[in-house]
């Protein structure tokens, strides 16, 4: 069986299955439409620690020692670490990942590092360079918005475009077998920029990325929407799944159907004052953990594409006046 | 034969061949004593760009570029590039990649990048992924200062443990087969944190993990020092080198023999007032570009083992009082 498909595919020889999976959420979070599927949900913001920063590891922490547990396996069983988050050198990871004691891959791919570290992740272990395999993405909403925009404390207003950064961390063991789903393809996405200059818009930005992905993975796999029963993106939002939709209707692919979005499904519109929809590397992982693989695992899905999608901005770049590009990373996932 | 060897290294079971390498360099680097051995030096620190910035994405394209030329490919031939750089969200990365439209791993391991991207890249070759694999990683002085300690501007007097970041970028093109050089075999990092908190002293934060990793690789490999020609590290400086040495001697194994580090090959220490030595990204990419891989290419040296070392800090954990960990990568680089 040909490993490469089309131009930004992979193939595995045999499906890589997802094992475990934990979700960890704030409390926001767990007050929205997810909040009963969540495996843990924090009252306390800083999850018991006296920065954001920390709190972001210890929720990572406690992501990765929860699929641990359901597995029943110690960290030193697991060969490598695939991990990422949001913030400036991916200090949310790195002190995380510090206690673990597992070799470690940093990752930056901002909202679709949940897609990057599960494709590397299932490369991995397909490769039979390790197994079990863990993968871990986190976000937090009062890191992300030091990091990224304003103090907390000036309370400025947020446009309707803005999404909100999803306070949590998912963790997703990975194996040659066990469990009731699996990964037998990715799609690794491209930087693509439409020249969207606006951060508080980060669907728009990302919307061309996912387009380009999913239109690739179509080609890439010969399928046809209609060969998931779910297509779904990370955290484009209400803003950016019209752009999204617009943009593949143009490419004569309608995926109005399949489609779905982590950003839409976690946050309750009318009463959370969310705006556009959640975002964040978390956002789509505890979606992910929460939501999707559940349902893949009763077989109420057959097969979805999972699209995480990343605004790739810094406060540098935005304050040169640069743009926004996007990247969206898919990952095909089946009921076994 | 064994993919996975002992607990943290891989051996592939076809070394993956190293087939083009592409060293860009800054002025002050092209002064230094490997000036005469990089493939390009711009004498201009902003490379024809109105920002630091943008000059290291520039910097990297023309890395990539200059590695593509000398194996006559173009970019689309190209499966997938890993890469990364030191700035929050890897902002050099990420423009630097855009334009070259290749499906994009964004890595994130500090100054380590270079030993990630080379042994994620031999990965994806190995496991019959994609052929051929690009990797590039990049650090510019000039957005260093400004991510990580003063402006330029003011001029801060630097203790004599500080290091010099590098301007320079490298690039290298894997493949199956092709080119004098192969990666046999990696040895993955775990983040190691001694508690060192000075961010002006990373040689001091980043020995450990170097230690870790060289006594990881030796155990997990069955070999002795004397096995290596060289045992390189990627920017410990003159400070570090001291601490790795007598760390490991701690431990009875003794490379003052074997032991090399970029970031003291590449200025000459009296006359450049560099201090420590050099440091970033690009310090021991283009290292590996413009002396290492000749010297293998050559014969001069049978086997080194390389490992880049990387201080996991940022602004925002060095302001909250953290520590800074280290993590280093191992990648084992044969004639052939």
């Amino acid at each position: 069986m040909e490993k490469t498909v089309g131009k930004q595919s992979i193939r595995f020889e045999e499906a890589i299955h997802l094992i475990s999976a934990a979700s960890i959420a704030g409390k926001k979070e767990g007050e929205g439409p997810l909040g009963k599927l969540f495996d843990k949900i924090s009252a306390d913001p800083c999850f018991g620690m006296e920065t954001w920063e920390k709190a972001e590891s210890a929720m990572q922490r406690s992501a990765v020692e929860t699929a641990l547990e359901k597995a029943e396996m110690e960290s030193k069983a697991v060969r490598f670490l695939f991990g990422g988050d949001l913030l400036g050198q991916l200090i949310a990871t790195s002190f995380g990942a510090e206690e673990l004691g597992i070799p470690f891959f940093g990752l930056y791919g901002a909202c679709s590092t949940c897609g990057e570290s599960l494709a590397l992740a299932a490369m991995t272990v397909a490769a039979g360079f390790g197994d079990p395999v863990m993968a871990v993405t986190s976000s937090h909403f009062g890191g992300a918005e030091k990091q990224f925009r304003f103090p907390l404390e000036y309370g400025n207003q947020r446009p309707l475009s803005a999404t909100w950064t999803v306070t949590g961390a998912g963790a997703f063991l990975l194996s040659k077998k066990g469990g009731r789903v699996r990964i037998p393809e990715v799609t690794i996405g491209k930087v693509v920029d439409y020249g969207v200059k606006d951060s508080l818009n980060m669907g728009a930005c990302m919307a061309p990325a996912a387009a380009d992905t999913i239109e690739r993975n179509l080609e890439d796999l010969g399928r046809e929407p209609e060969d998931y029963d779910r297509i779904i993106t990370g955290d484009l939002g209400y803003v950016g799944k019209q752009i999204l939709l617009d943009l593949l209707k143009g490419r004569g692919i309608d995926i109005k159907e399949q489609h779905m979005d982590c950003g839409i499904e976690i946050f309750d519109r009318e009463s959370q004052d969310t705006h556009s929809g959640g975002s964040g590397c978390g956002c789509s992982a505890v979606t992910l953990a929460a939501l999707i693989l559940p349902k893949l695992t009763s077989g109420e899905w057959k097969r979805v594409l999972f699209v995480p999608t990343g605004a790739l901005l810094s406060t540098v770049s935005y304050n040169e006046g640069q743009s926004v590009p996007g990247i969206a990373h898919g990952v095909v996932l089946e009921h076994c």
